[in-house]
């Protein structure tokens, strides 16, 4: 409440639509008496040569500082000499686990109504080292690194986050078929954490049939636990059953207690500035971080205020097949509360 | 017509369930006058040295002078010192391109009854390289391999198939964003074969953003063409669309004309010999390896008999809801023919 002095947490707004969706989110918090006080940072135009990207340092000091952020959508620039903006955050600030809660939204018609599972990737390493060369002409290779530190750490988060959370079930999703080794000790990794949950199911899912049984019946599934590449395909495969990137929160957590709730869609620059946006992965991501804090009452009370706001299906945004603006929607949120 | 000289082709009835539904397929076969004589091979219980795996040099052979087979499931046996069946036919006999054509069948109901195109996945390397190695204790690594020469040949044959099959579009899928040399590579031979046909529309579609709009949309999508894995996650989800792989039929391409054709499901032994295996998948695939063969109007009879009895609804085995057995629902295939 208003009395309580406020945390400081970083807000990104981002590129394209960010900063409206942020607006949003700032107003939504606001009316719901969140006493959190937004340290904003914004992608700049030059390269930091301290970060070798668009992020300045200062930046990521700030969630280093805060322990907490939010984070809209940010635009890869084209270019050379400089890293993906994304791929900065994760990687500068140990972003371990990223963690996409998936649910069917009632009243928001999709060919599955039986959603509700959490995907938690490994954020760090796997397919996403960077090692690449050119071994001869017309042959190159990719290195794809798994190892024990960051294998163990992300399935211990996802054991944890089952049980916290009131899951029954940890899948670990791989294709240790095929490529023994690096699968192999990330699946070695959730064996030795599942034996410290006897009370978690736990399973061991090709992803390739993973896939065919998420698309047939998705509610075969809990939480997902899986090296990067994997979690990059199927949480946007999970966040597509239910409707797309559009409405679908998530948060990255790190080393220390440091969480960065994200939106992981896209700047949609072409809509950028026409007040059309929807700003509902956003709010969603910052539920989770509101969570993350244990401020589970207003956590709850403005989750409540979406998902009511989207079943009435009055005040709709564009892309859910309706025509409020971004602040039309977001007043009805705000009386939702 | 039976007084044509025979075609010699190679059949792999496989494990498990595969006698059976091979058995099928030869009945319907010879129901619909195929002047296709078999050769017979089986898996081994013994490791070949010559092939380092369960499958003899015979058998390999075999396909390699008829040029054409049709392969029922194999599991791959438990242990050490030998090869993936599966993956000692793709390599031995350099079968390039994997294709799945994905359709709806009338009268079977998903969640889709829109689904219409063909994945076309590189078979040979990217993944599926076999380079793995510790690098330090805790620290594992695969590499990912693309070279200019498969990647050519993949890309040509799918750009081919999109034209002699009147299909419309060509999707690279990709996660150049992230692998910028291997799938960069990858795009760079698409987009140069793509140069060659005008007339078929193609796109770039990076694979996590592609498997959301496969299950948003699927109709999005005509033929689609990608590195191994990509190919391996993405058939089996187009699979789950439209029921499974016991529905989906699929074909192995190699050099100088050669076609395996091949059910990708398992080999069930839960239900292995008891007359309860769906042979759906084995003969779509063996009505690929007919087309393959320009044996176009059995193909199309063929075809037209097993999709009108899945159609009709009265003979279906378990699998698909029903109660008949894989003789009672051969038998009812040949009544249509
Ligand atoms: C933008 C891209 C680099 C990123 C990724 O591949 O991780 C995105 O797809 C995501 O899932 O956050
Ligand atoms: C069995 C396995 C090795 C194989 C693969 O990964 O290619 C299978 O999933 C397939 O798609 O044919």
């Amino acid at each position: 409440s208003s009395s309580t002095t406020p945390i400081k947490a970083t807000l990104f707004p981002g590129d394209g639509i960010g900063p409206e969706i942020a607006e949003s989110v700032k107003q939504v918090f606001t009316a719901a008496d969140v006493a959190i006080e937004w340290d904003e940072h914004y992608v700049s135009t030059e390269v930091d040569p301290r970060t070798n990207s668009f992020l300045t340092w200062e930046s990521l000091q700030s969630v280093l500082d805060n322990k907490v952020g939010l984070k809209g959508p940010m635009a890869t620039p084209i270019g050379k000499g400089h890293r993906s903006l994304n791929l900065t955050l994760r990687k500068e600030l140990n972003l371990y686990a990223n963690v996409r809660p998936c649910y069917s939204l009632p009243g928001y018609k999709t060919r599955y109504d039986d959603v509700d599972l959490v995907t938690i990737r490994e954020n760090t390493e796997g397919e996403y080292s960077g090692l690449e060369h050119q071994v001869v002409k017309g042959v190159v290779e990719s290195i794809k690194i798994i190892t024990r530190k960051a294998s163990m750490r992300v399935a211990e988060y996802a054991f944890l986050y089952a049980k916290t959370h009131g899951r029954k079930k940890v899948s670990a999703i791989h294709k240790a078929n095929i490529m023994q080794k690096t699968d192999g000790l990330f699946l070695k990794c959730c064996d030795e954490v599942a034996e410290k949950y006897p009370e978690i199911e736990y399973e061991k899912v090709v992803i390739d049939n993973c896939c065919m049984m998420l698309v047939k019946n998705p509610a075969l599934f809990d939480v997902l636990v899986m090296p990067n590449l994997y979690g990059d395909i199927i949480s946007d495969l999970c966040a597509g059953l239910v409707g797309g990137l559009g409405l679908t929160p998530s948060c990255n957590i790190g080393e220390d207690g440091i969480a960065l709730a994200e939106a992981v869609h896209g700047s949609a620059p072409d809509i950028a500035g026409k007040n059309l946006a929807n700003p509902t992965a956003l709010l969603l991501s910052g539920v989770m971080m509101l969570r993350h804090l244990k401020l589970n009452n207003q956590a709850e009370q403005i989750h409540s205020a979406i998902i009511n706001t989207i079943a009435e299906g009055k005040y709709r945004t564009a892309d859910l097949g309706g025509n409020s603006t971004t602040t039309e929607f977001t007043k009805a949120i705000i009386d939702h509360l």
